[in-house]
């Protein structure tokens, strides 16, 4: 057994990816987030027109998961409420900041890095600016992050083709990361708008697929309004698959774990239309799906300082356990970590 | 000899409390800076209006020069140069988010010291909101600290009157750190606007008086074009003794030093008209005027975002020396701190 340290590398956006990051960082692991750069809406969108900067929102929120100091990152979700500066959160602000005195995002996030102590890696997907742009099925162009997340209709319609404009580069760092790692993990998170964009950007997607890496998908909980609507696991991947490539993932882990009637109740005040994501019996039957009790039954509250920027996305209520996520993962990575065998059989049995 | 920690106080503004700060800082004692709360312009007169908070520049220059953090303190005066953040410095955002945050500005304080790792103590003059009023002898009367400041008249008029509008109490923490101390020390700094106003604070001049410290008044190197043209030594310590009384002050440092003629040069360019505060020759005869080479020959660089909010002050260029000054104001605790008996002597030869 070889006691070199594990590369694992995870791809997502700001919520999913924490909570992927926030389970992993625990063990003695070589730890990279790849972050989605797509956001349009909020402080970052804010900050981007602004500044002219890449928007910063999903970095930041990988950061804060990374992160091991403990006096500072309290504040780095505080949104400020009034003046000039409403709806703004100050870690977008601290990283707005290491970039003008850097000059560029890859030394601001070295920066941030030190500043909280962190031990893992998170790198931008790539340092190019880029709007995602949709076309659904009856020809509609919907363009821009939030205008996607607030439409509607893209699943009554179903989607045609989602590409970035204008076309962008991998970062060259997220390339190597990707193409190094032993084990790859695709976030759960919003899907057309932080998942598939990582994999429009030229060259992740076949540095994924050249990748000896085991590649995992974390599948969401819920669908997302609009966008995702009566979606099941095997369709996620179906369309996943449309982006990266037909066979390139080896596991998906879904969730089986239930919510109490209270709990449903909860989150049907913020999300009446969401709905658990449902997946086929037979999924049981095969060693590449691993159906697990996965759900953080802690449901978060929402800040409403979250809304006070135009297009800020209404965050997601239910997470993924990050201990039990983290747990699942490890056990998938080629070389042993837990230093037992794993059975993945334990998991089929619904709780 | 007592082995207690000497409790060293210093009043002042952000510049020049910080040169008297970052000099006292490496030596074992207890250092409380109590900090001028009055500015109007630039980033906290901005932050001030739009937030409702109090203004944050001199508390956060104070907080740096204690920082014993490497990573994050660096960025603390990067200041945003573009959209709605243009002239901000990312220091007073830390400051205001950790206020929005936890509620006040005191425990917005306590946790930046914890942050920045700094082993001093920042305590605002006072926690409540005021403008400073100067009343001209010609009874013209000027409001707000980057209008006094910006005056081109008040030094050629003169000064009937100066106040606070409202009338603000004292901090009761300046206040108890005050009367315990074993020195005070009366910082460099914009007179009439970071120094007086300091006295004008309700039970901060009797606190003072009655404290048994010893008082050091350390007096600026040069004069402020519009606000103390032609001013000498003497002149500074009337001024300051018609606000905080009469023979209270037991020491006034002084700078003897002199810049090159090139180096004069480059002070002229940003200044054409301030002059080297003058001191009569008497002043070397007598005991508690300490005359000696107090001034730093690096001459500080402004930096062009400074200017990006209107009122922002035009910063000095000419700083005291902060090693220099310290081991002079040290000598004049009551209690030895470096262990040989000071001889005040040795510092009235002019260099």
């Amino acid at each position: 057994m070889s006691k070199r340290i594990r590369k694992i590398v995870c791809l997502g956006g700001g919520t999913g990816a924490s909570v992927v990051l926030s389970g992993l960082k625990k063990y003695p692991i070589d730890l990279t987030a790849i972050v989605t750069m797509f956001d349009s809406g909020g402080s970052s969108g804010k900050l981007r027109r602004e500044l002219g900067i890449l928007p910063l929102g999903d970095v930041r929120q990988c950061l804060v998961a990374l992160s091991n100091e403990r006096n500072l990152t309290p504040f780095f979700h505080y949104r400020f409420e009034k003046g000039g500066l409403a709806g703004h959160n100050f870690g977008n602000l601290l990283i707005a900041a290491t970039i003008g005195a850097t000059g560029n995002l890859n030394k601001a996030i070295e920066k941030t890095v030190k500043i909280l102590n962190i031990k893992g890696k998170v790198v931008p997907v790539t340092l190019e600016k880029a709007d995602i742009v949709t076309i659904l099925k009856n020809s509609r162009r919907i363009k821009e992050e939030e205008e996607i997340i607030n439409c509607p209709q893209i699943s009554k319609i179903g989607v045609k083709k989602i590409f970035l404009e204008p076309e962008v580069k991998g970062n060259p760092k997220a390339i190597s990361a990707i193409k190094n790692a032993d084990l790859i993990i695709i976030a759960p998170g919003k899907f057309y708008t932080s998942i598939i964009p990582i994999f429009l950007v030229k060259g992740i997607s076949e540095a994924v697929q050249q990748s000896r890496a085991k590649k995992v998908f974390v599948c969401n909980l819920m669908t997302q309004v609009g966008n995702t609507d009566g979606f099941s696991v095997e369709d996620f991947l179906t369309i996943l698959e449309k982006y990266l490539g037909k066979d390139v993932i080896d596991y998906v882990i879904f969730n089986t774990g239930k919510l109490s009637a209270n709990q449903i109740k909860e989150v049907r005040k913020v999300f009446s239309k969401a709905d658990f994501i449902k997946h086929d019996e037979s999924l049981f039957t095969r060693e590449n799906f691993i159906g697990a009790d996965v759900i953080d039954r802690n449901i978060r509250k929402l800040d409403p300082a979250d809304n006070l920027v135009k297009g800020a996305n209404k965050r997601t209520i239910i997470l993924h356990e990050p201990n039990k996520l983290a747990k699942i993962i490890l056990k998938l990575c080629p070389l042993e970590v837990l230093g037992k065998k794993f059975s993945f059989r334990k998991f089929f049995a619904r709780h």
